[in-house]
């Protein structure tokens, strides 16, 4: 055997295991574990410790954990806070190399706990121990026939073995997983709970389910992460292995992230980041837990889809019409079949039925199973399936039909999602695929969240997604030092001017002759617009006065801006940008946010006034290769009016992807001295004649060290 | 007894029920019939009709119809095609008042099964008896033990009884419904499948079900309706009697559309008409047939909410937090709970978790169950508590905490979704709640849908929707002679004018002469059109030229018309219409489109370019009420952009609102003549400056004649 890639290796899978705070008692924690353990027959050496009991579930006890005879690999604590200190210390010494800590408390519950955390942390360092938890309900290894746990989960059997690796920051979620694995007939290599991660972390979990080879596909419940970075390379890693990583993270709401910071201490972070990180890194972004199970379990027997087309079956008419209806809705594409599998499926149904989705009931009874095996056949091999969903009704034969359905799925390996309609009626069913090990799910909801993650999935893990080296001139840039904290629009043009974006030509005025002579410089139409460090919503405050014709109705434009100005702050002094009036084109808005756990986060949408209206914004993580840089453009819901729709100019989408692959580089050189950067609109023409800055501004975070420049 | 109100009492509540083909054989539809009936234990007397088996199921058996003793209120049809005429025709001899035919091979596969459907009917009504089916798999009636159906879901015990009236086009899916009204513990009055509703339809056993005092709540399962107008009139009983009344359409993809057609003949009709008069008329539009079970329970059980406001509890801190996503992503509304509700639950919960949703987990074992109905009784009692969502997780005691919620809920009478997030694990909880009949579901999914379904329900119970009475001047405009199917936008406006809506005024050139004198009695800056009847998306062939300053850009923006026209049609005579160019304010599109099914719909949208890129559009059927256009227009996405978000100037909602309405009584009072009216876009200015209308177009259907005007 190799030496253990991970920290994790030995506590995860130990030949022995000691419980501290052990009892007989069923209501305790530690009651809880030693029934647990020795119920589902752990293969290990069980060292109980406590001072009082001699003899837990028929297994002699020590007073101490220095009592018990060594190697101990591995120490759960399920004592009261008062005591946990010590026996992590008693740990320490004990040389145990990791120890599980039930007991919660901690940083969940303010800063006195957070502190109770930190001291915990160093005793354990201190002795070269690692911690999971505290706040958390233990780990399984079912392989092992391990239960280090408290969670009431483990009151049935089986202890559910399989190829998923499970990471979760709640316990109680952790025990509703298990349970569903249990129904599905799948399992996991190992469960574990971290609650606050206040030493292993989340990314400690994946990185040891990526070097395990019985781990097949990585499961995370996520409240927060403590480190952006390392989660966007582990990702990135598994995306290379080709194994699965799914997550849900909660948090994204508002009501949300106040839960996860009382839950377990986390910083949700923000969520479009978060989004962006998993986009880009094939991660699966899930919004239910249990389906990280059922997804899991889908792509370990299948593996990932190649294409979008879904081909679909049931044996009733109205089920398949709804079926129709929902894979429409759900944004998914029906696979359109070759003349030659249509031929062939209107020899076993009639002509009237249309082939895709196909309703296989009402066929002659004697011939029904074969039919609908011959059916399954010919649609999982049509050039154009990628998917097949089966969707389960009442019918004759039906246990034969379901048997016969997972059989030839499995035999031809093609992805194929099984969904049952009806209630208890089919019990037997799911029984026969619970032990053919085939992914089924009850819920249409649920089959069409685990077609659609694991066609993502395929689509992303193939994608190129991260540029590859600084351009030459963005290394101009590092050096850059901005005038102010609050750059104003003339300064944040000149910046993005060194970045190679081009901007409108513009000319300060201080007083209304200025702008009359800068306007003639210009030529008509011009725009005057306030120019300010501290007003950055300028038209809301009426600071814009677009397509202004003449002299005159410089001057009165100019007049308009200063009494606004004076109502809002008496006595200040204006200062206004003239520029040309542009028209035509469409408006996006391109920026840039410094997100503190994963870095510069870059954005595209709609601009102008329709920017915060519709939420049409993709966004992604800094730099972004021109590839990337088009898949956004391409998912904005304006993307058929910039190509061509409705009569509209083809827009110059070159231009515009090269702008925001530049936004990039300058938000990735800056890192984050850069706090915020819009450019608002940016105007994209027609094909050929560019795109150009009419407005933008920037936000400096003061007292950021340079970083040193991106490789 | 009063006299049955529906030809459907008799019938689904038979003294006597015969099976014409009634067989012994499980194999045989008319087996499976005779076997229900005789396991579930029919109160009444039953008929089998065989001419070769004198016993079936123990029971005394009858050569043909007419030898079994009258009166026979109901007889069931299972025999091949070829025997279905005879069949029929010697039930309405021995004067059986309505059949239920299963036999399939009718209108569903074409043109010659239509006829011999057709046929059917015309003999049923020779004998002034009435038919379920064809194509149907019959109907129970839990009351009265009495399972008239060949669906395997009778199978298994017990035939659930209740509340719902169901009624499906598919029989296997009302199977499936059973089966899920099985679990939870909930039932039917009558569930039925009516197939290819030859005669007695959908509405039919609507209006049975509104007239029957045992029904709570009506379900359908629709693939089409015959009479849109007598669906939309008995919707408005049912929410007039408080009659819930819940639907799942198929058929509003393109895909699913031919699937109704092959299925039970039925055309699916427009979505957006469907849509539209579900929502005028509270009808409960759902995605998913099993929420229809799971909605209708809800509903039974807990009448409709009180408000949106969502207060939510569950024992698991991750699952709290994923709640709080899932309820924002659903567009939901979490309650905010008044100070002394929270002071209060801080007295139970640390005072570091937030209060709703409520993470109930971790507290102290021995007032676990105690706390537990406290924070419910808390949460549910706060006055912006609507509806209370539960999530149970593994928790101690969880089958005694789930009791106890499950009767506070229904002591105090508080619409409470209860949703399990484990698997089988907590299957003895189901159970508990099955028994005690309280609503619940097994997947998130499930419970936000029913909780936003009832939440809308109780909304939409008490909207004003319709308008009372034809305005006045409206009299005036059903006279109106269309000059030509397609009107041109002059003549178009012409009409918009008689409706009271306020249009440009536009001049007619018919050379570059007459658009240069039109210009100038305008007033620069103008807008030059191309004037057709044939070529009505100007816009996307350059036929529309804005913002011309000057005689020389009208000369010019003449000539580049000419140029587009004389290539797409060499010879044509050009004619334009020169009109002002009026700037600012908010595109809109207003229009109306008449529906075969339903009549007259008007729809308001974004408009201009965004038009059809971004669906963002509103329907409803017409006539509007005030109230009933502004809340369309305040569904729109682009309706914080109106209401003054982002520095824009309040828009003339007022204005905007009586235009909806005035295109609404266009389209009633023109009825079906009107194919369809487009003002595209309609002009809404600032507050004040009221709306109008920059361009539209319109198109009549010939040979329409003239219906009475809208009383």
């Amino acid at each position: 055997m190799t030496a253990p890639a991970s920290p994790l290796h030995t506590i995860l899978n130990p030949r022995s295991v000691a419980v501290i705070g052990a009892s007989e008692s069923a209501e305790k924690f530690g009651g809880r574990v030693m029934n647990f353990i020795v119920k589902h027959g752990f293969k290990g050496r069980i060292l109980p410790v406590n001072p009082s009991t001699p003899v837990i579930g028929g297994i002699p006890a020590f007073k101490r954990i220095s009592d018990a005879p060594g190697p101990i690999d591995v120490a759960l604590i399920a004592v009261p806070s008062a005591q946990i200190e010590a026996a992590v210390e008693a740990c320490g010494e004990a040389g145990v190399p990791g120890c599980v800590v039930l007991t919660a408390d901690f940083a969940e519950v303010g800063d006195e706990g957070a502190l109770r955390q930190q001291h915990l942390v160093q005793v354990a360092r201190r002795h070269g121990m690692r911690l999971i938890g505290p706040n958390c309900l233990g780990f399984i290894n079912p392989a092992l026939r391990l239960a280090l746990t408290s969670s009431v989960a483990l009151a049935v059997e089986p202890i559910p073995a399989g190829g998923i690796g499970l990471v979760s920051q709640s316990g109680s979620l952790m025990a509703s997983l298990i349970s569903h694995a249990q129904d599905l007939g799948t399992g996991f290599t190992v469960a574990a709970s971290v609650g606050n991660q206040a030493d292993l972390e989340i990314c400690d979990f994946i990185e040891y389910f990526l070097a395990d080879p019985a781990t097949h596909a990585i499961c995370a419940y996520v409240e927060g992460i403590r480190d952006g970075a390392r989660f966007a390379d582990v990702a990135e890693r598994c995306r290379t292995a080709r194994k699965p990583l799914l997550v849900v993270k909660a948090g994204q709401s508002d009501a949300g992230a106040q839960i996860t910071r009382s839950h377990t201490a986390s910083l949700a972070g923000s969520d479009a980041a978060w989004k962006a990180v998993c986009e880009q890194h094939a991660v699966i972004l899930l919004d239910d837990p249990e389906a990280l199970i059922q997804c899991a379990d889908f792509l370990i027997r299948f593996g990932p889809p190649h294409g979008d087309g879904i081909a679909a079956l049931s044996p009733s008419g109205g089920t398949i019409a709804i079926t129709a209806d929902r894979i429409a809705a759900a944004g998914l594409r029906l696979a359109n079949f070759a003349p030659a599998t249509g031929t062939a499926l209107h020899e076993i149904v009639p002509i009237t039925r249309p082939v895709n989705p196909l309703d296989v009931g009402g066929l002659a009874r004697d011939a029904g199973l074969t039919s609908a095996g011959e059916c399954y056949e010919l649609i999982a091999g049509d050039p154009d399936t990628a998917v097949v969903l089966i969707v389960v009704a009442t019918t004759p034969q039906l246990d034969a039909k379901v048997r016969l359905w997972a059989e030839l799925a499995t035999a031809r390996g093609k992805p194929t999602a099984i969904v049952f309609t009806p209630g208890a009626l089919v019990d037997n069913a799911r029984k026969i695929l619970r032990e053919l090990k085939c992914p089924h799910t009850n819920r249409m909801d649920d089959a069409l969240r685990v077609v659609k993650a694991a066609i993502a999935y395929g689509a992303a893990l193939n994608a190129k997604q991260v540029a590859a080296q600084t351009p030459a001139e963005f290394l101009a840039v590092s050096t850059y030092r901005p005038p102010a904290e609050h750059l104003t629009e003339t300064e944040t043009k000149h910046l993005l001017n060194l970045a190679g974006i081009a901007v409108t030509s513009d000319a300060i005025a201080r007083t209304p002759a200025e702008a009359v002579a800068a306007a003639g410089t210009i030529g008509y139409p011009v725009v005057l617009k306030l120019s300010s460090r501290t007003l950055t919503h300028k038209s809301d405050i009426g600071g814009v006065q677009l397509n202004l014709a003449n002299d005159d109705s410089v001057m009165s434009a100019w007049q308009h801006i200063e009494n606004k100005i004076t109502a809002l702050a008496p006595g200040s002094t204006i200062e206004c940008v003239v520029q040309p009036m542009i028209k035509g084109g469409i408006e996006l808005i391109v920026g840039t946010r410094w997100d503190a756990q994963f870095g510069a986060l870059v954005l595209v949408g709609a601009g102008g006034i329709w920017a915060e209206t519709l939420h049409d914004t993709q966004c992604a993580l800094a730099p972004l290769s021109t590839e990337y840089a088009l898949s956004l453009v391409r998912k904005l819901r304006l993307w058929p009016i910039m190509n061509g729709a409705r009569g509209q100019a083809l827009a110059d989408i070159d231009q515009l992807v090269d702008a925001i692959v530049r936004v990039s580089w300058l938000a990735a050189t800056l890192g984050p001295r850069l706090g915020e950067l819009d450019i608002n609109p940016l105007l994209v023409k027609s094909t050929g004649s560019g795109v150009i800055a009419l407005d933008a501004r920037a936000t400096f975070i003061p007292h950021v060290n340079l970083p040193k420049a991106p490789s």
